[in-house]
């Protein structure tokens, strides 16, 4: 390698020496399935030639949306159209591309609240106005949904869409309970209130079935962002949206995909290769083990090494275990003094619009062995002691 | 596959029966590298592992950066530094992520045309003022872009860019000429403007080396644009930025790549090893050879065929042949002329922001073999006659 990117990093994530750093959701490489991958690449131009090479299809590859399909189909009980899927390269890029095409300069874009801070940053690289929505222990507010609807229609406004990730939570861990789940559903028909769902952890549901996506509840109101990039392999990057059929017209007729075809043709019909050798559900059933296997070391240690006051609550599935610290924590220092502890964490505040989360800390336990969780539970407990 | 899925398309184009379309700017499928890409994304799964899988470092692997800058280090005698280039996901996307990240609403963009028409279309999906900029035979008018600079100044505005094809461009073929090439070069400097220089077609230069990209005259104000999608294949999806720091700085540092992490950071480490296999400089001259012999087939029988008052205008390098024709040519039935012959082709307003072009065709001699591009040209010749 040419000598001045030879020090270069190939990957996002920073490693320091001597710190578990449970601030990444990064998967554990040892997790990705490399030789199953590999050998799909290899079947896919086996099987498709050339075909795997050129332009693709805009709403993404006919092979990769039926086995999509029917897996949500399945799942879901609600098997989406045609017209109704498309591929993307991964829900960042679908939000960024909801946000080129379907909004305006100045529209209203709710979030509702612990949220993903990078989705944020998505949000506002785009000229929209967000307007956070509060939730609590459960999820997003219902009533207070209806409170900021009724104050933005007062002053004219309909929001855009509300951006919400109601299925194991970035950052809390939570799920809506099926109640609210429906209550939203509900509200977003009545208000004609379009839902930007973000679907990102839904394969890694650990103690049962995952709860039902609000696009199935509600398919004329939810744009659903589903993405392999946690139940699969991030550099592929490679998702799929399921939408009303106008905005996946909408999007699949944009000049970029106008110009370039299908986003990424060619992992798209790895994926589709992979999903139909029967690699993906293993290899999904396989990742629920390992992670339930991770919550489970990292919210017992947790629970057994935290001092009292403070509120470990454990997920269902996803990445995220979400910890609220008993008043008086200096939340100022303690940073400091879990790093001089040997542990890391992104602290709550990062996941507010506007001030919020200051006494709760996220933690990720994707990215470690069952054995360097608990380590890490015990360095929080010695930083927090 | 699922039964609603069955008849769906896997690839963009459209085949008609009968009818050879010279309207499509895609490859021909036995052009691409089928069994080298296959070898390589093997050997990729190999020399990286699961390294290959996760969330890639946000300017592109550095083994990819690394080839691609001894590459243009070698045809253009300055190599990027690190912090003037990143992957991209091809041309489309990092033009729709500089819209995003580098324009405000309402933001002036120049744009030299004839012009790439679905570039068009991935600007307007920004809410941007585009104001096109003559050109000629020559390519951009210097003297036109001048006059447009001083009338914007006289308003008080200053375009945020100039979007333009110097090097076998699309649609006309044409490449600038030195002279033209400096002057727009010293232009951007003087008046301090920013250049989107599209250079998706450079690698496929036939007669002789392509001329100097803008970025390599005028680091400071060219954001190049390069793509594997015309030298490689479309549907890896993989491009390249060369630019100033503080661009680079600011698309590296989007909310969609924090998030997401580089794109498409699997089929980058894949074409990083296929560079350093030496595959791919191979396979440029390959192609190069195949589209000579097409150029040349097309540009011959069109002489040979066309009525008196045609003019072809055979390009140095890509994809195109832009063809004038004679006054008086209707061209409002031309197009169903051509088809009931059994050809197709792309009429020159689509070229335009808002009129001109009324009076050419835009032939791409990419798909089609020799013997197939010389029956186009004959049947073409019959639709004018």
């Amino acid at each position: 390698m040419s000598s001045v990117f030879a020090e270069r990093p190939t990957l996002q994530i920073v490693h320091r020496a001597g710190i578990l750093d449970l601030g990444w959701g990064h998967p554990d490489p040892v997790l990705l399935d490399t030789a199953g991958l590999q050998a799909a690449a290899e079947q896919t131009l086996t099987t498709y030639g050339p075909i795997a090479l050129g332009y693709g299809y805009e709403h993404g590859p006919a092979p990769l949306l039926a086995q999509i399909a029917a897996r949500i189909a399945a799942a879901e009980g609600r098997a989406p159209q045609p017209g109704e899927i498309m591929a993307t390269a991964g829900n960042s890029h679908a939000l960024d591309l909801l946000c080129t095409i379907c909004t305006r300069p100045g529209d209203t874009l709710l979030v509702a609240e612990p949220t993903y801070h990078l989705a944020v940053r998505i949000l506002r690289d785009h000229p929209l106005d967000l307007v956070p929505v509060p939730g609590d222990a459960g999820g997003v507010d219902i009533a207070a949904l209806e409170t900021t609807l009724a104050r933005l229609a007062a002053a004219g406004k309909q929001p855009r869409a509300l951006y919400s990730i109601p299925t194991f939570a970035n950052p809390t861990g939570i799920s809506l309970a099926d109640d609210r789940r429906r209550a939203l559903a509900d509200l977003a028909v009545a208000h004609d209130l379009l839902i930007f769902e973000d679907d990102v952890y839904r394969e890694l549901a650990f103690d049962a079935p995952a709860p039902a996506s609000l696009w199935s509840m509600a398919p004329g109101q939810v744009v659903r962002m589903g993405s392999f990039s946690k139940s699969l392999a991030p550099g592929l990057r490679l998702g799929y949206l399921t939408a009303p059929a106008p905005i996946i017209s909408a999007l699949t007729g944009s000049g970029v995909l106008d110009s370039g075809g299908g986003v990424n043709h060619f992992t798209a019909l790895l994926v589709a290769t992979y999903m139909a050798n029967g690699g993906y559900a293993a290899g999904v059933e396989r990742l629920r083990a390992a992670y339930r296997e991770r919550r489970d070391a990292l919210c017992d240690a947790l629970e057994a090494r935290l001092p009292a006051g403070c509120q470990v609550r454990r997920p269902a599935g996803g990445f995220f275990v979400w910890v609220d610290l008993p008043p008086g924590t200096d939340l100022r220092t303690l940073g400091e003094r879990a790093e001089a502890q040997g542990v890391a964490y992104l602290p709550g505040s990062k996941f507010f619009l506007a001030g919020g989360g200051n006494s709760a800390l996220r933690l990720s336990f994707s990215l470690y062995a069952p054995a360097q969780l608990v380590e890490a539970a015990h360095r929080l407990g010695r930083a927090l002691g």
